[in-house]
């Protein structure tokens, strides 16, 4: 088992499309460890809250390290990634949360045209620490640090960074954090595994299209699963996570889609794949079951054209496992 | 403060749509107890596990007790409801949970018409307790009852009870349990709250249209609210609700829509008024605000043609209130 | 055949609401004829273009005519209204177009929360005649006058009159016009038809959300078919209507949703149920001719929550019928 | 002005990605003319009618012609592409119509997650030829072909073939036919055009995912416009197209987005910003204007994840242009 090291002078050029077209950075063995220096979503173009994205942001957005190579990554594969700790990195103030014009969940977009004038921008710069976020007197945020973009390649297409799809990309997913593990599918021999835009912080939504966006230091362990066939990204997290308050593990998958319903439905239609292959359960029942025990959350919606809306179904229901 | 008695006799007929056409059959003081026997969302006609739902429903479902005149309600009010227990009623075994053809998150429905062929029904009829749900010798379901159905009425229409709307209606909201408080707001004098279909456990989404279905006598508290105005149902809930891990109260507002970005947008934008109301917060500050620290979870995606998110934002991130 | 009057006399109090809650203002007999005198959508209330939407409109738009009770129509029929003629009346300039404050296809609306303030207003008063409206010197809109709202009623709900549904309702379907029948289901006994909300002129679709709104008088007769099932209404068109040029009469079906894709399986799967019932075609093969052979068109698109697309196809196709 | 000729030699491998990661395979001077030999959606691979797609369809769909590099088209500009003939090719029966498993606007699909069984599937082989395509004996379609999927490339991204999206693609637009002229935005130096999949009728919509596929040969001249800057295709139409009657020429805008709505929303921007432009209008009263005289129509609704809405405004609208 090796670690390697991926500096942002290792990376050199970041990519802003994820596709098989990229030179790989690294190969890797299954269950070596990388160490992974990212930017911010911004690159660190907003230095202060003078900077209004409007007038600092250049045409591409959200810089991805990678691809990594994974030797023994198939078609059909999944790669596992278990994330150990994320550093946050660069100088203070260098966490950055801000509105974009034209972009979030309460704003007319370029994919939603009206006739409205861009909202006012506003940016925050926040000293981001592992013991939180000082928002103002009053309020302090938890560091709960988490990986925003994280994917494999599709086999001939090439997608923008700033999109989620079914390989993972920009999922703003929360439970992307230490202590958890991301099953994203391979479509391309090695995976192509890329990775960038970490969260000091979010909620479940990333309602205005910016977390605390900082630039950090990634640890992170990344096995091959041949065993797992994975529509979609899913994970494994320590929770808690539930409304009812089972502060235990849980199993989930997601659904990535352009409309919440049709990624609700992908996501529960993969947990029904995995209740009917591991328990002894029709599927007829096993969406009975998902109806009265998984529960369903928005993980996303803001990063168009696809959101992100994951089920969660409680390990402790399965107490003999 | 008084108590009043809802029995099944009382309310004599139970309704179908909710709207300003019908008689009250109670009319309390704002601060009395109702104490009100609930039919399950079948009306009992589902008594054996052979009951298909294509063979024994009837035209119409989700029988709703009420309406129910609270004294001083005024339109721009919000009435508060806290619900102090759900104890199930009813011969066993009094549990129902089933898909229904043509409904349900994973088919084809009367309202997105395709050319498949209904899925194959399937009915389950448990036995439940408030020691929990026994599903199958592996699996015990928790009991996590809520009122399914409650609202107000509208002041001119009157909406299927089948429909979840601004004035509450089918929601299927967990967090409308036992120690919660729910505020619903008033269009009509006395507001007319009608409600029922309550539920021993079901996960957030329903997915499959059915939770565990259950006849029930609630006991819920009733006050006016004339300082709180809610453009829908909000919430103060007990928690814990995050995927975080805040194990605290939170407060929630809702978004009931026909397209789930909606009802995320009315959740977010409700909350957004709440913290620009209560705290030194400006607009877009707040807006920032819910993007790093308020979660969105679907609490139903099956009851057309409305579907209902919402936003939490836990109480302890204002640790000085 | 009787000729029956309804003057704004005998109308007396307008609705803004559709359902079975009020009394017929006028009884008829299948295959009598009404002449029907309708308010303009805003009833008149703006009179110059200094009337501002947000200033002049009161609580409820877009009053109704009727309910207007047919003999002998019963659950399960469906009743045929013929538009015979159109008339404009009242004083010049009687025509109105605008734009109205979160309304219309470009703009946040009261059920898409952003955070834009509302678009600016603008009015025109526009001088309505047969022979067309001047629009300014270098543009005239032909006269194509049709009922912008028309519905039998539900059996147990009420619905906003600003609302189209499976019943008809606020559809702004430009082929309801002079010469043209349109099919609406009965649900409740008489069938309890509302109309009213003419329009001098419209393009499929009506973005900004009005029309060259119109008081007008509407002369048009009603027969009963108990012979034909529709789930929508449906209509026969003289022509001419699609894109490839075939200046002939066409059969169309509707379908009414909050989502326009639900919506366009809805007129699609109408269209289907007709070709299998008349013809001798197979469902799948129905459903392949439509692909190569009907037309859909957005009728309207912000009347919400509510959208209209309706199915088009020729009668040309079956020459020998 | 060359005439070029692109055969299914000279093109070799086709493409089922459209970006800018592969070669041109002819570079022409603007004013040039093409002769393209395409195939069909299947790649010919459905010869009969009991080739059923299941069966015999591989992993790619929908080979495309290209990319074609235009000398002097720079990004902002647009190439304007006139079609001057398409002929049907290859040996009888050419034409295929059939449905897919999972796609199709009455089917579930593999992004709208159901569990229902597939439909069954029909195929149908036709005999194509400039008369028309006889159906069975009652029924006759006339030969109206287009274009179906035409675009430039993308500046760093590659979209699947399938895939309609603001650089054109697979749009399945009847009025890309000839003697109507088309305009595609221009992202990268000579535009990199590709084009195929040529139908011989369709209906807009194209509801169940299939026209009447041909392979043929496509005749067509390519300009390049500095002064014309379109966010997403436009078209002139020689008409008739409208409902209203209107046997005249017309200017098209679409909107090309993952929702009908948003669609629709795009296409009626695009006409305002052309009306403003081009007509002594304000922003406001040329949204009206579209209100009261621009059309809407779906022209497709099933090569997900985008979906094509047109507005078109008729030329006879400005008499003095």
């Amino acid at each position: 088992m090796t670690t390697h090291n991926l500096t942002e002078e290792m990376q050199g050029e970041y990519h802003y499309t994820v596709g098989p077209y990229a030179d790989p950075v690294l190969e890797i063995e299954p269950g070596d460890t990388v160490e992974v220096e990212t930017h911010d979503a911004f690159e660190g173009a907003i230095e202060t809250e003078d900077d209004l994205p409007s007038e600092v942001l250049g045409d591409y957005l959200n810089p991805q390290n990678g691809p990594i190579y994974v030797e023994g990554a198939e078609p059909g594969d999944a790669i596992a990634i278990t994330i150990e700790s994320i550093e946050p990195r660069g100088p203070q103030p260098r966490g950055t949360t801000c509105t974009v014009p034209y972009f979030g969940g309460l704003s007319a977009t370029d994919r939603t045209a009206m006739l409205h004038d861009p909202l006012p921008e506003i940016v925050k710069k926040l000293e981001v620490t592992t013991d939180g976020t000082v928002w103002n007197d009053d309020i302090t945020i938890p560091y709960e640090p988490f990986i925003g973009t994280i994917s494999t390649s599709p086999e001939i297409n090439s997608v923008d960074a700033l999109t989620p799809f079914k390989h993972g990309g920009n999922m703003d997913l929360p439970d992307v954090c230490p202590g958890n593990t991301i099953y994203l599918p391979v479509e391309v021999e090695g995976g192509y595994v890329y990775l960038g835009d970490c969260h000091a912080a979010q909620g479940d939504g990333e309602v205005c299209v910016s977390a605390i966006e900082t630039p950090t230091e990634i640890t992170a362990r990344l096995t091959v699963r041949p065993d797992l066939d994975v529509p979609a990204p899913q994970f494994e997290t320590a929770g808690p996570f539930t409304p009812s308050g089972r502060d235990e593990p849980a199993y989930a998958t997601t659904g990535v889609r352009d409309d919440l319903m049709d990624a609700a439905s992908d996501a529960v239609s993969a947990m029904l794949d995995r209740l009917v292959a591991r328990y002894d359960l029709s599927r007829p029942e096993a969406y009975v079951l998902c109806s009265v025990a998984a529960d369903l959350k928005i993980n996303e919606v803001v990063d168009a054209p696809n959101w992100v809306v994951s089920a969660y179904l409680a390990d402790s229901l399965f107490p003999d496992e």
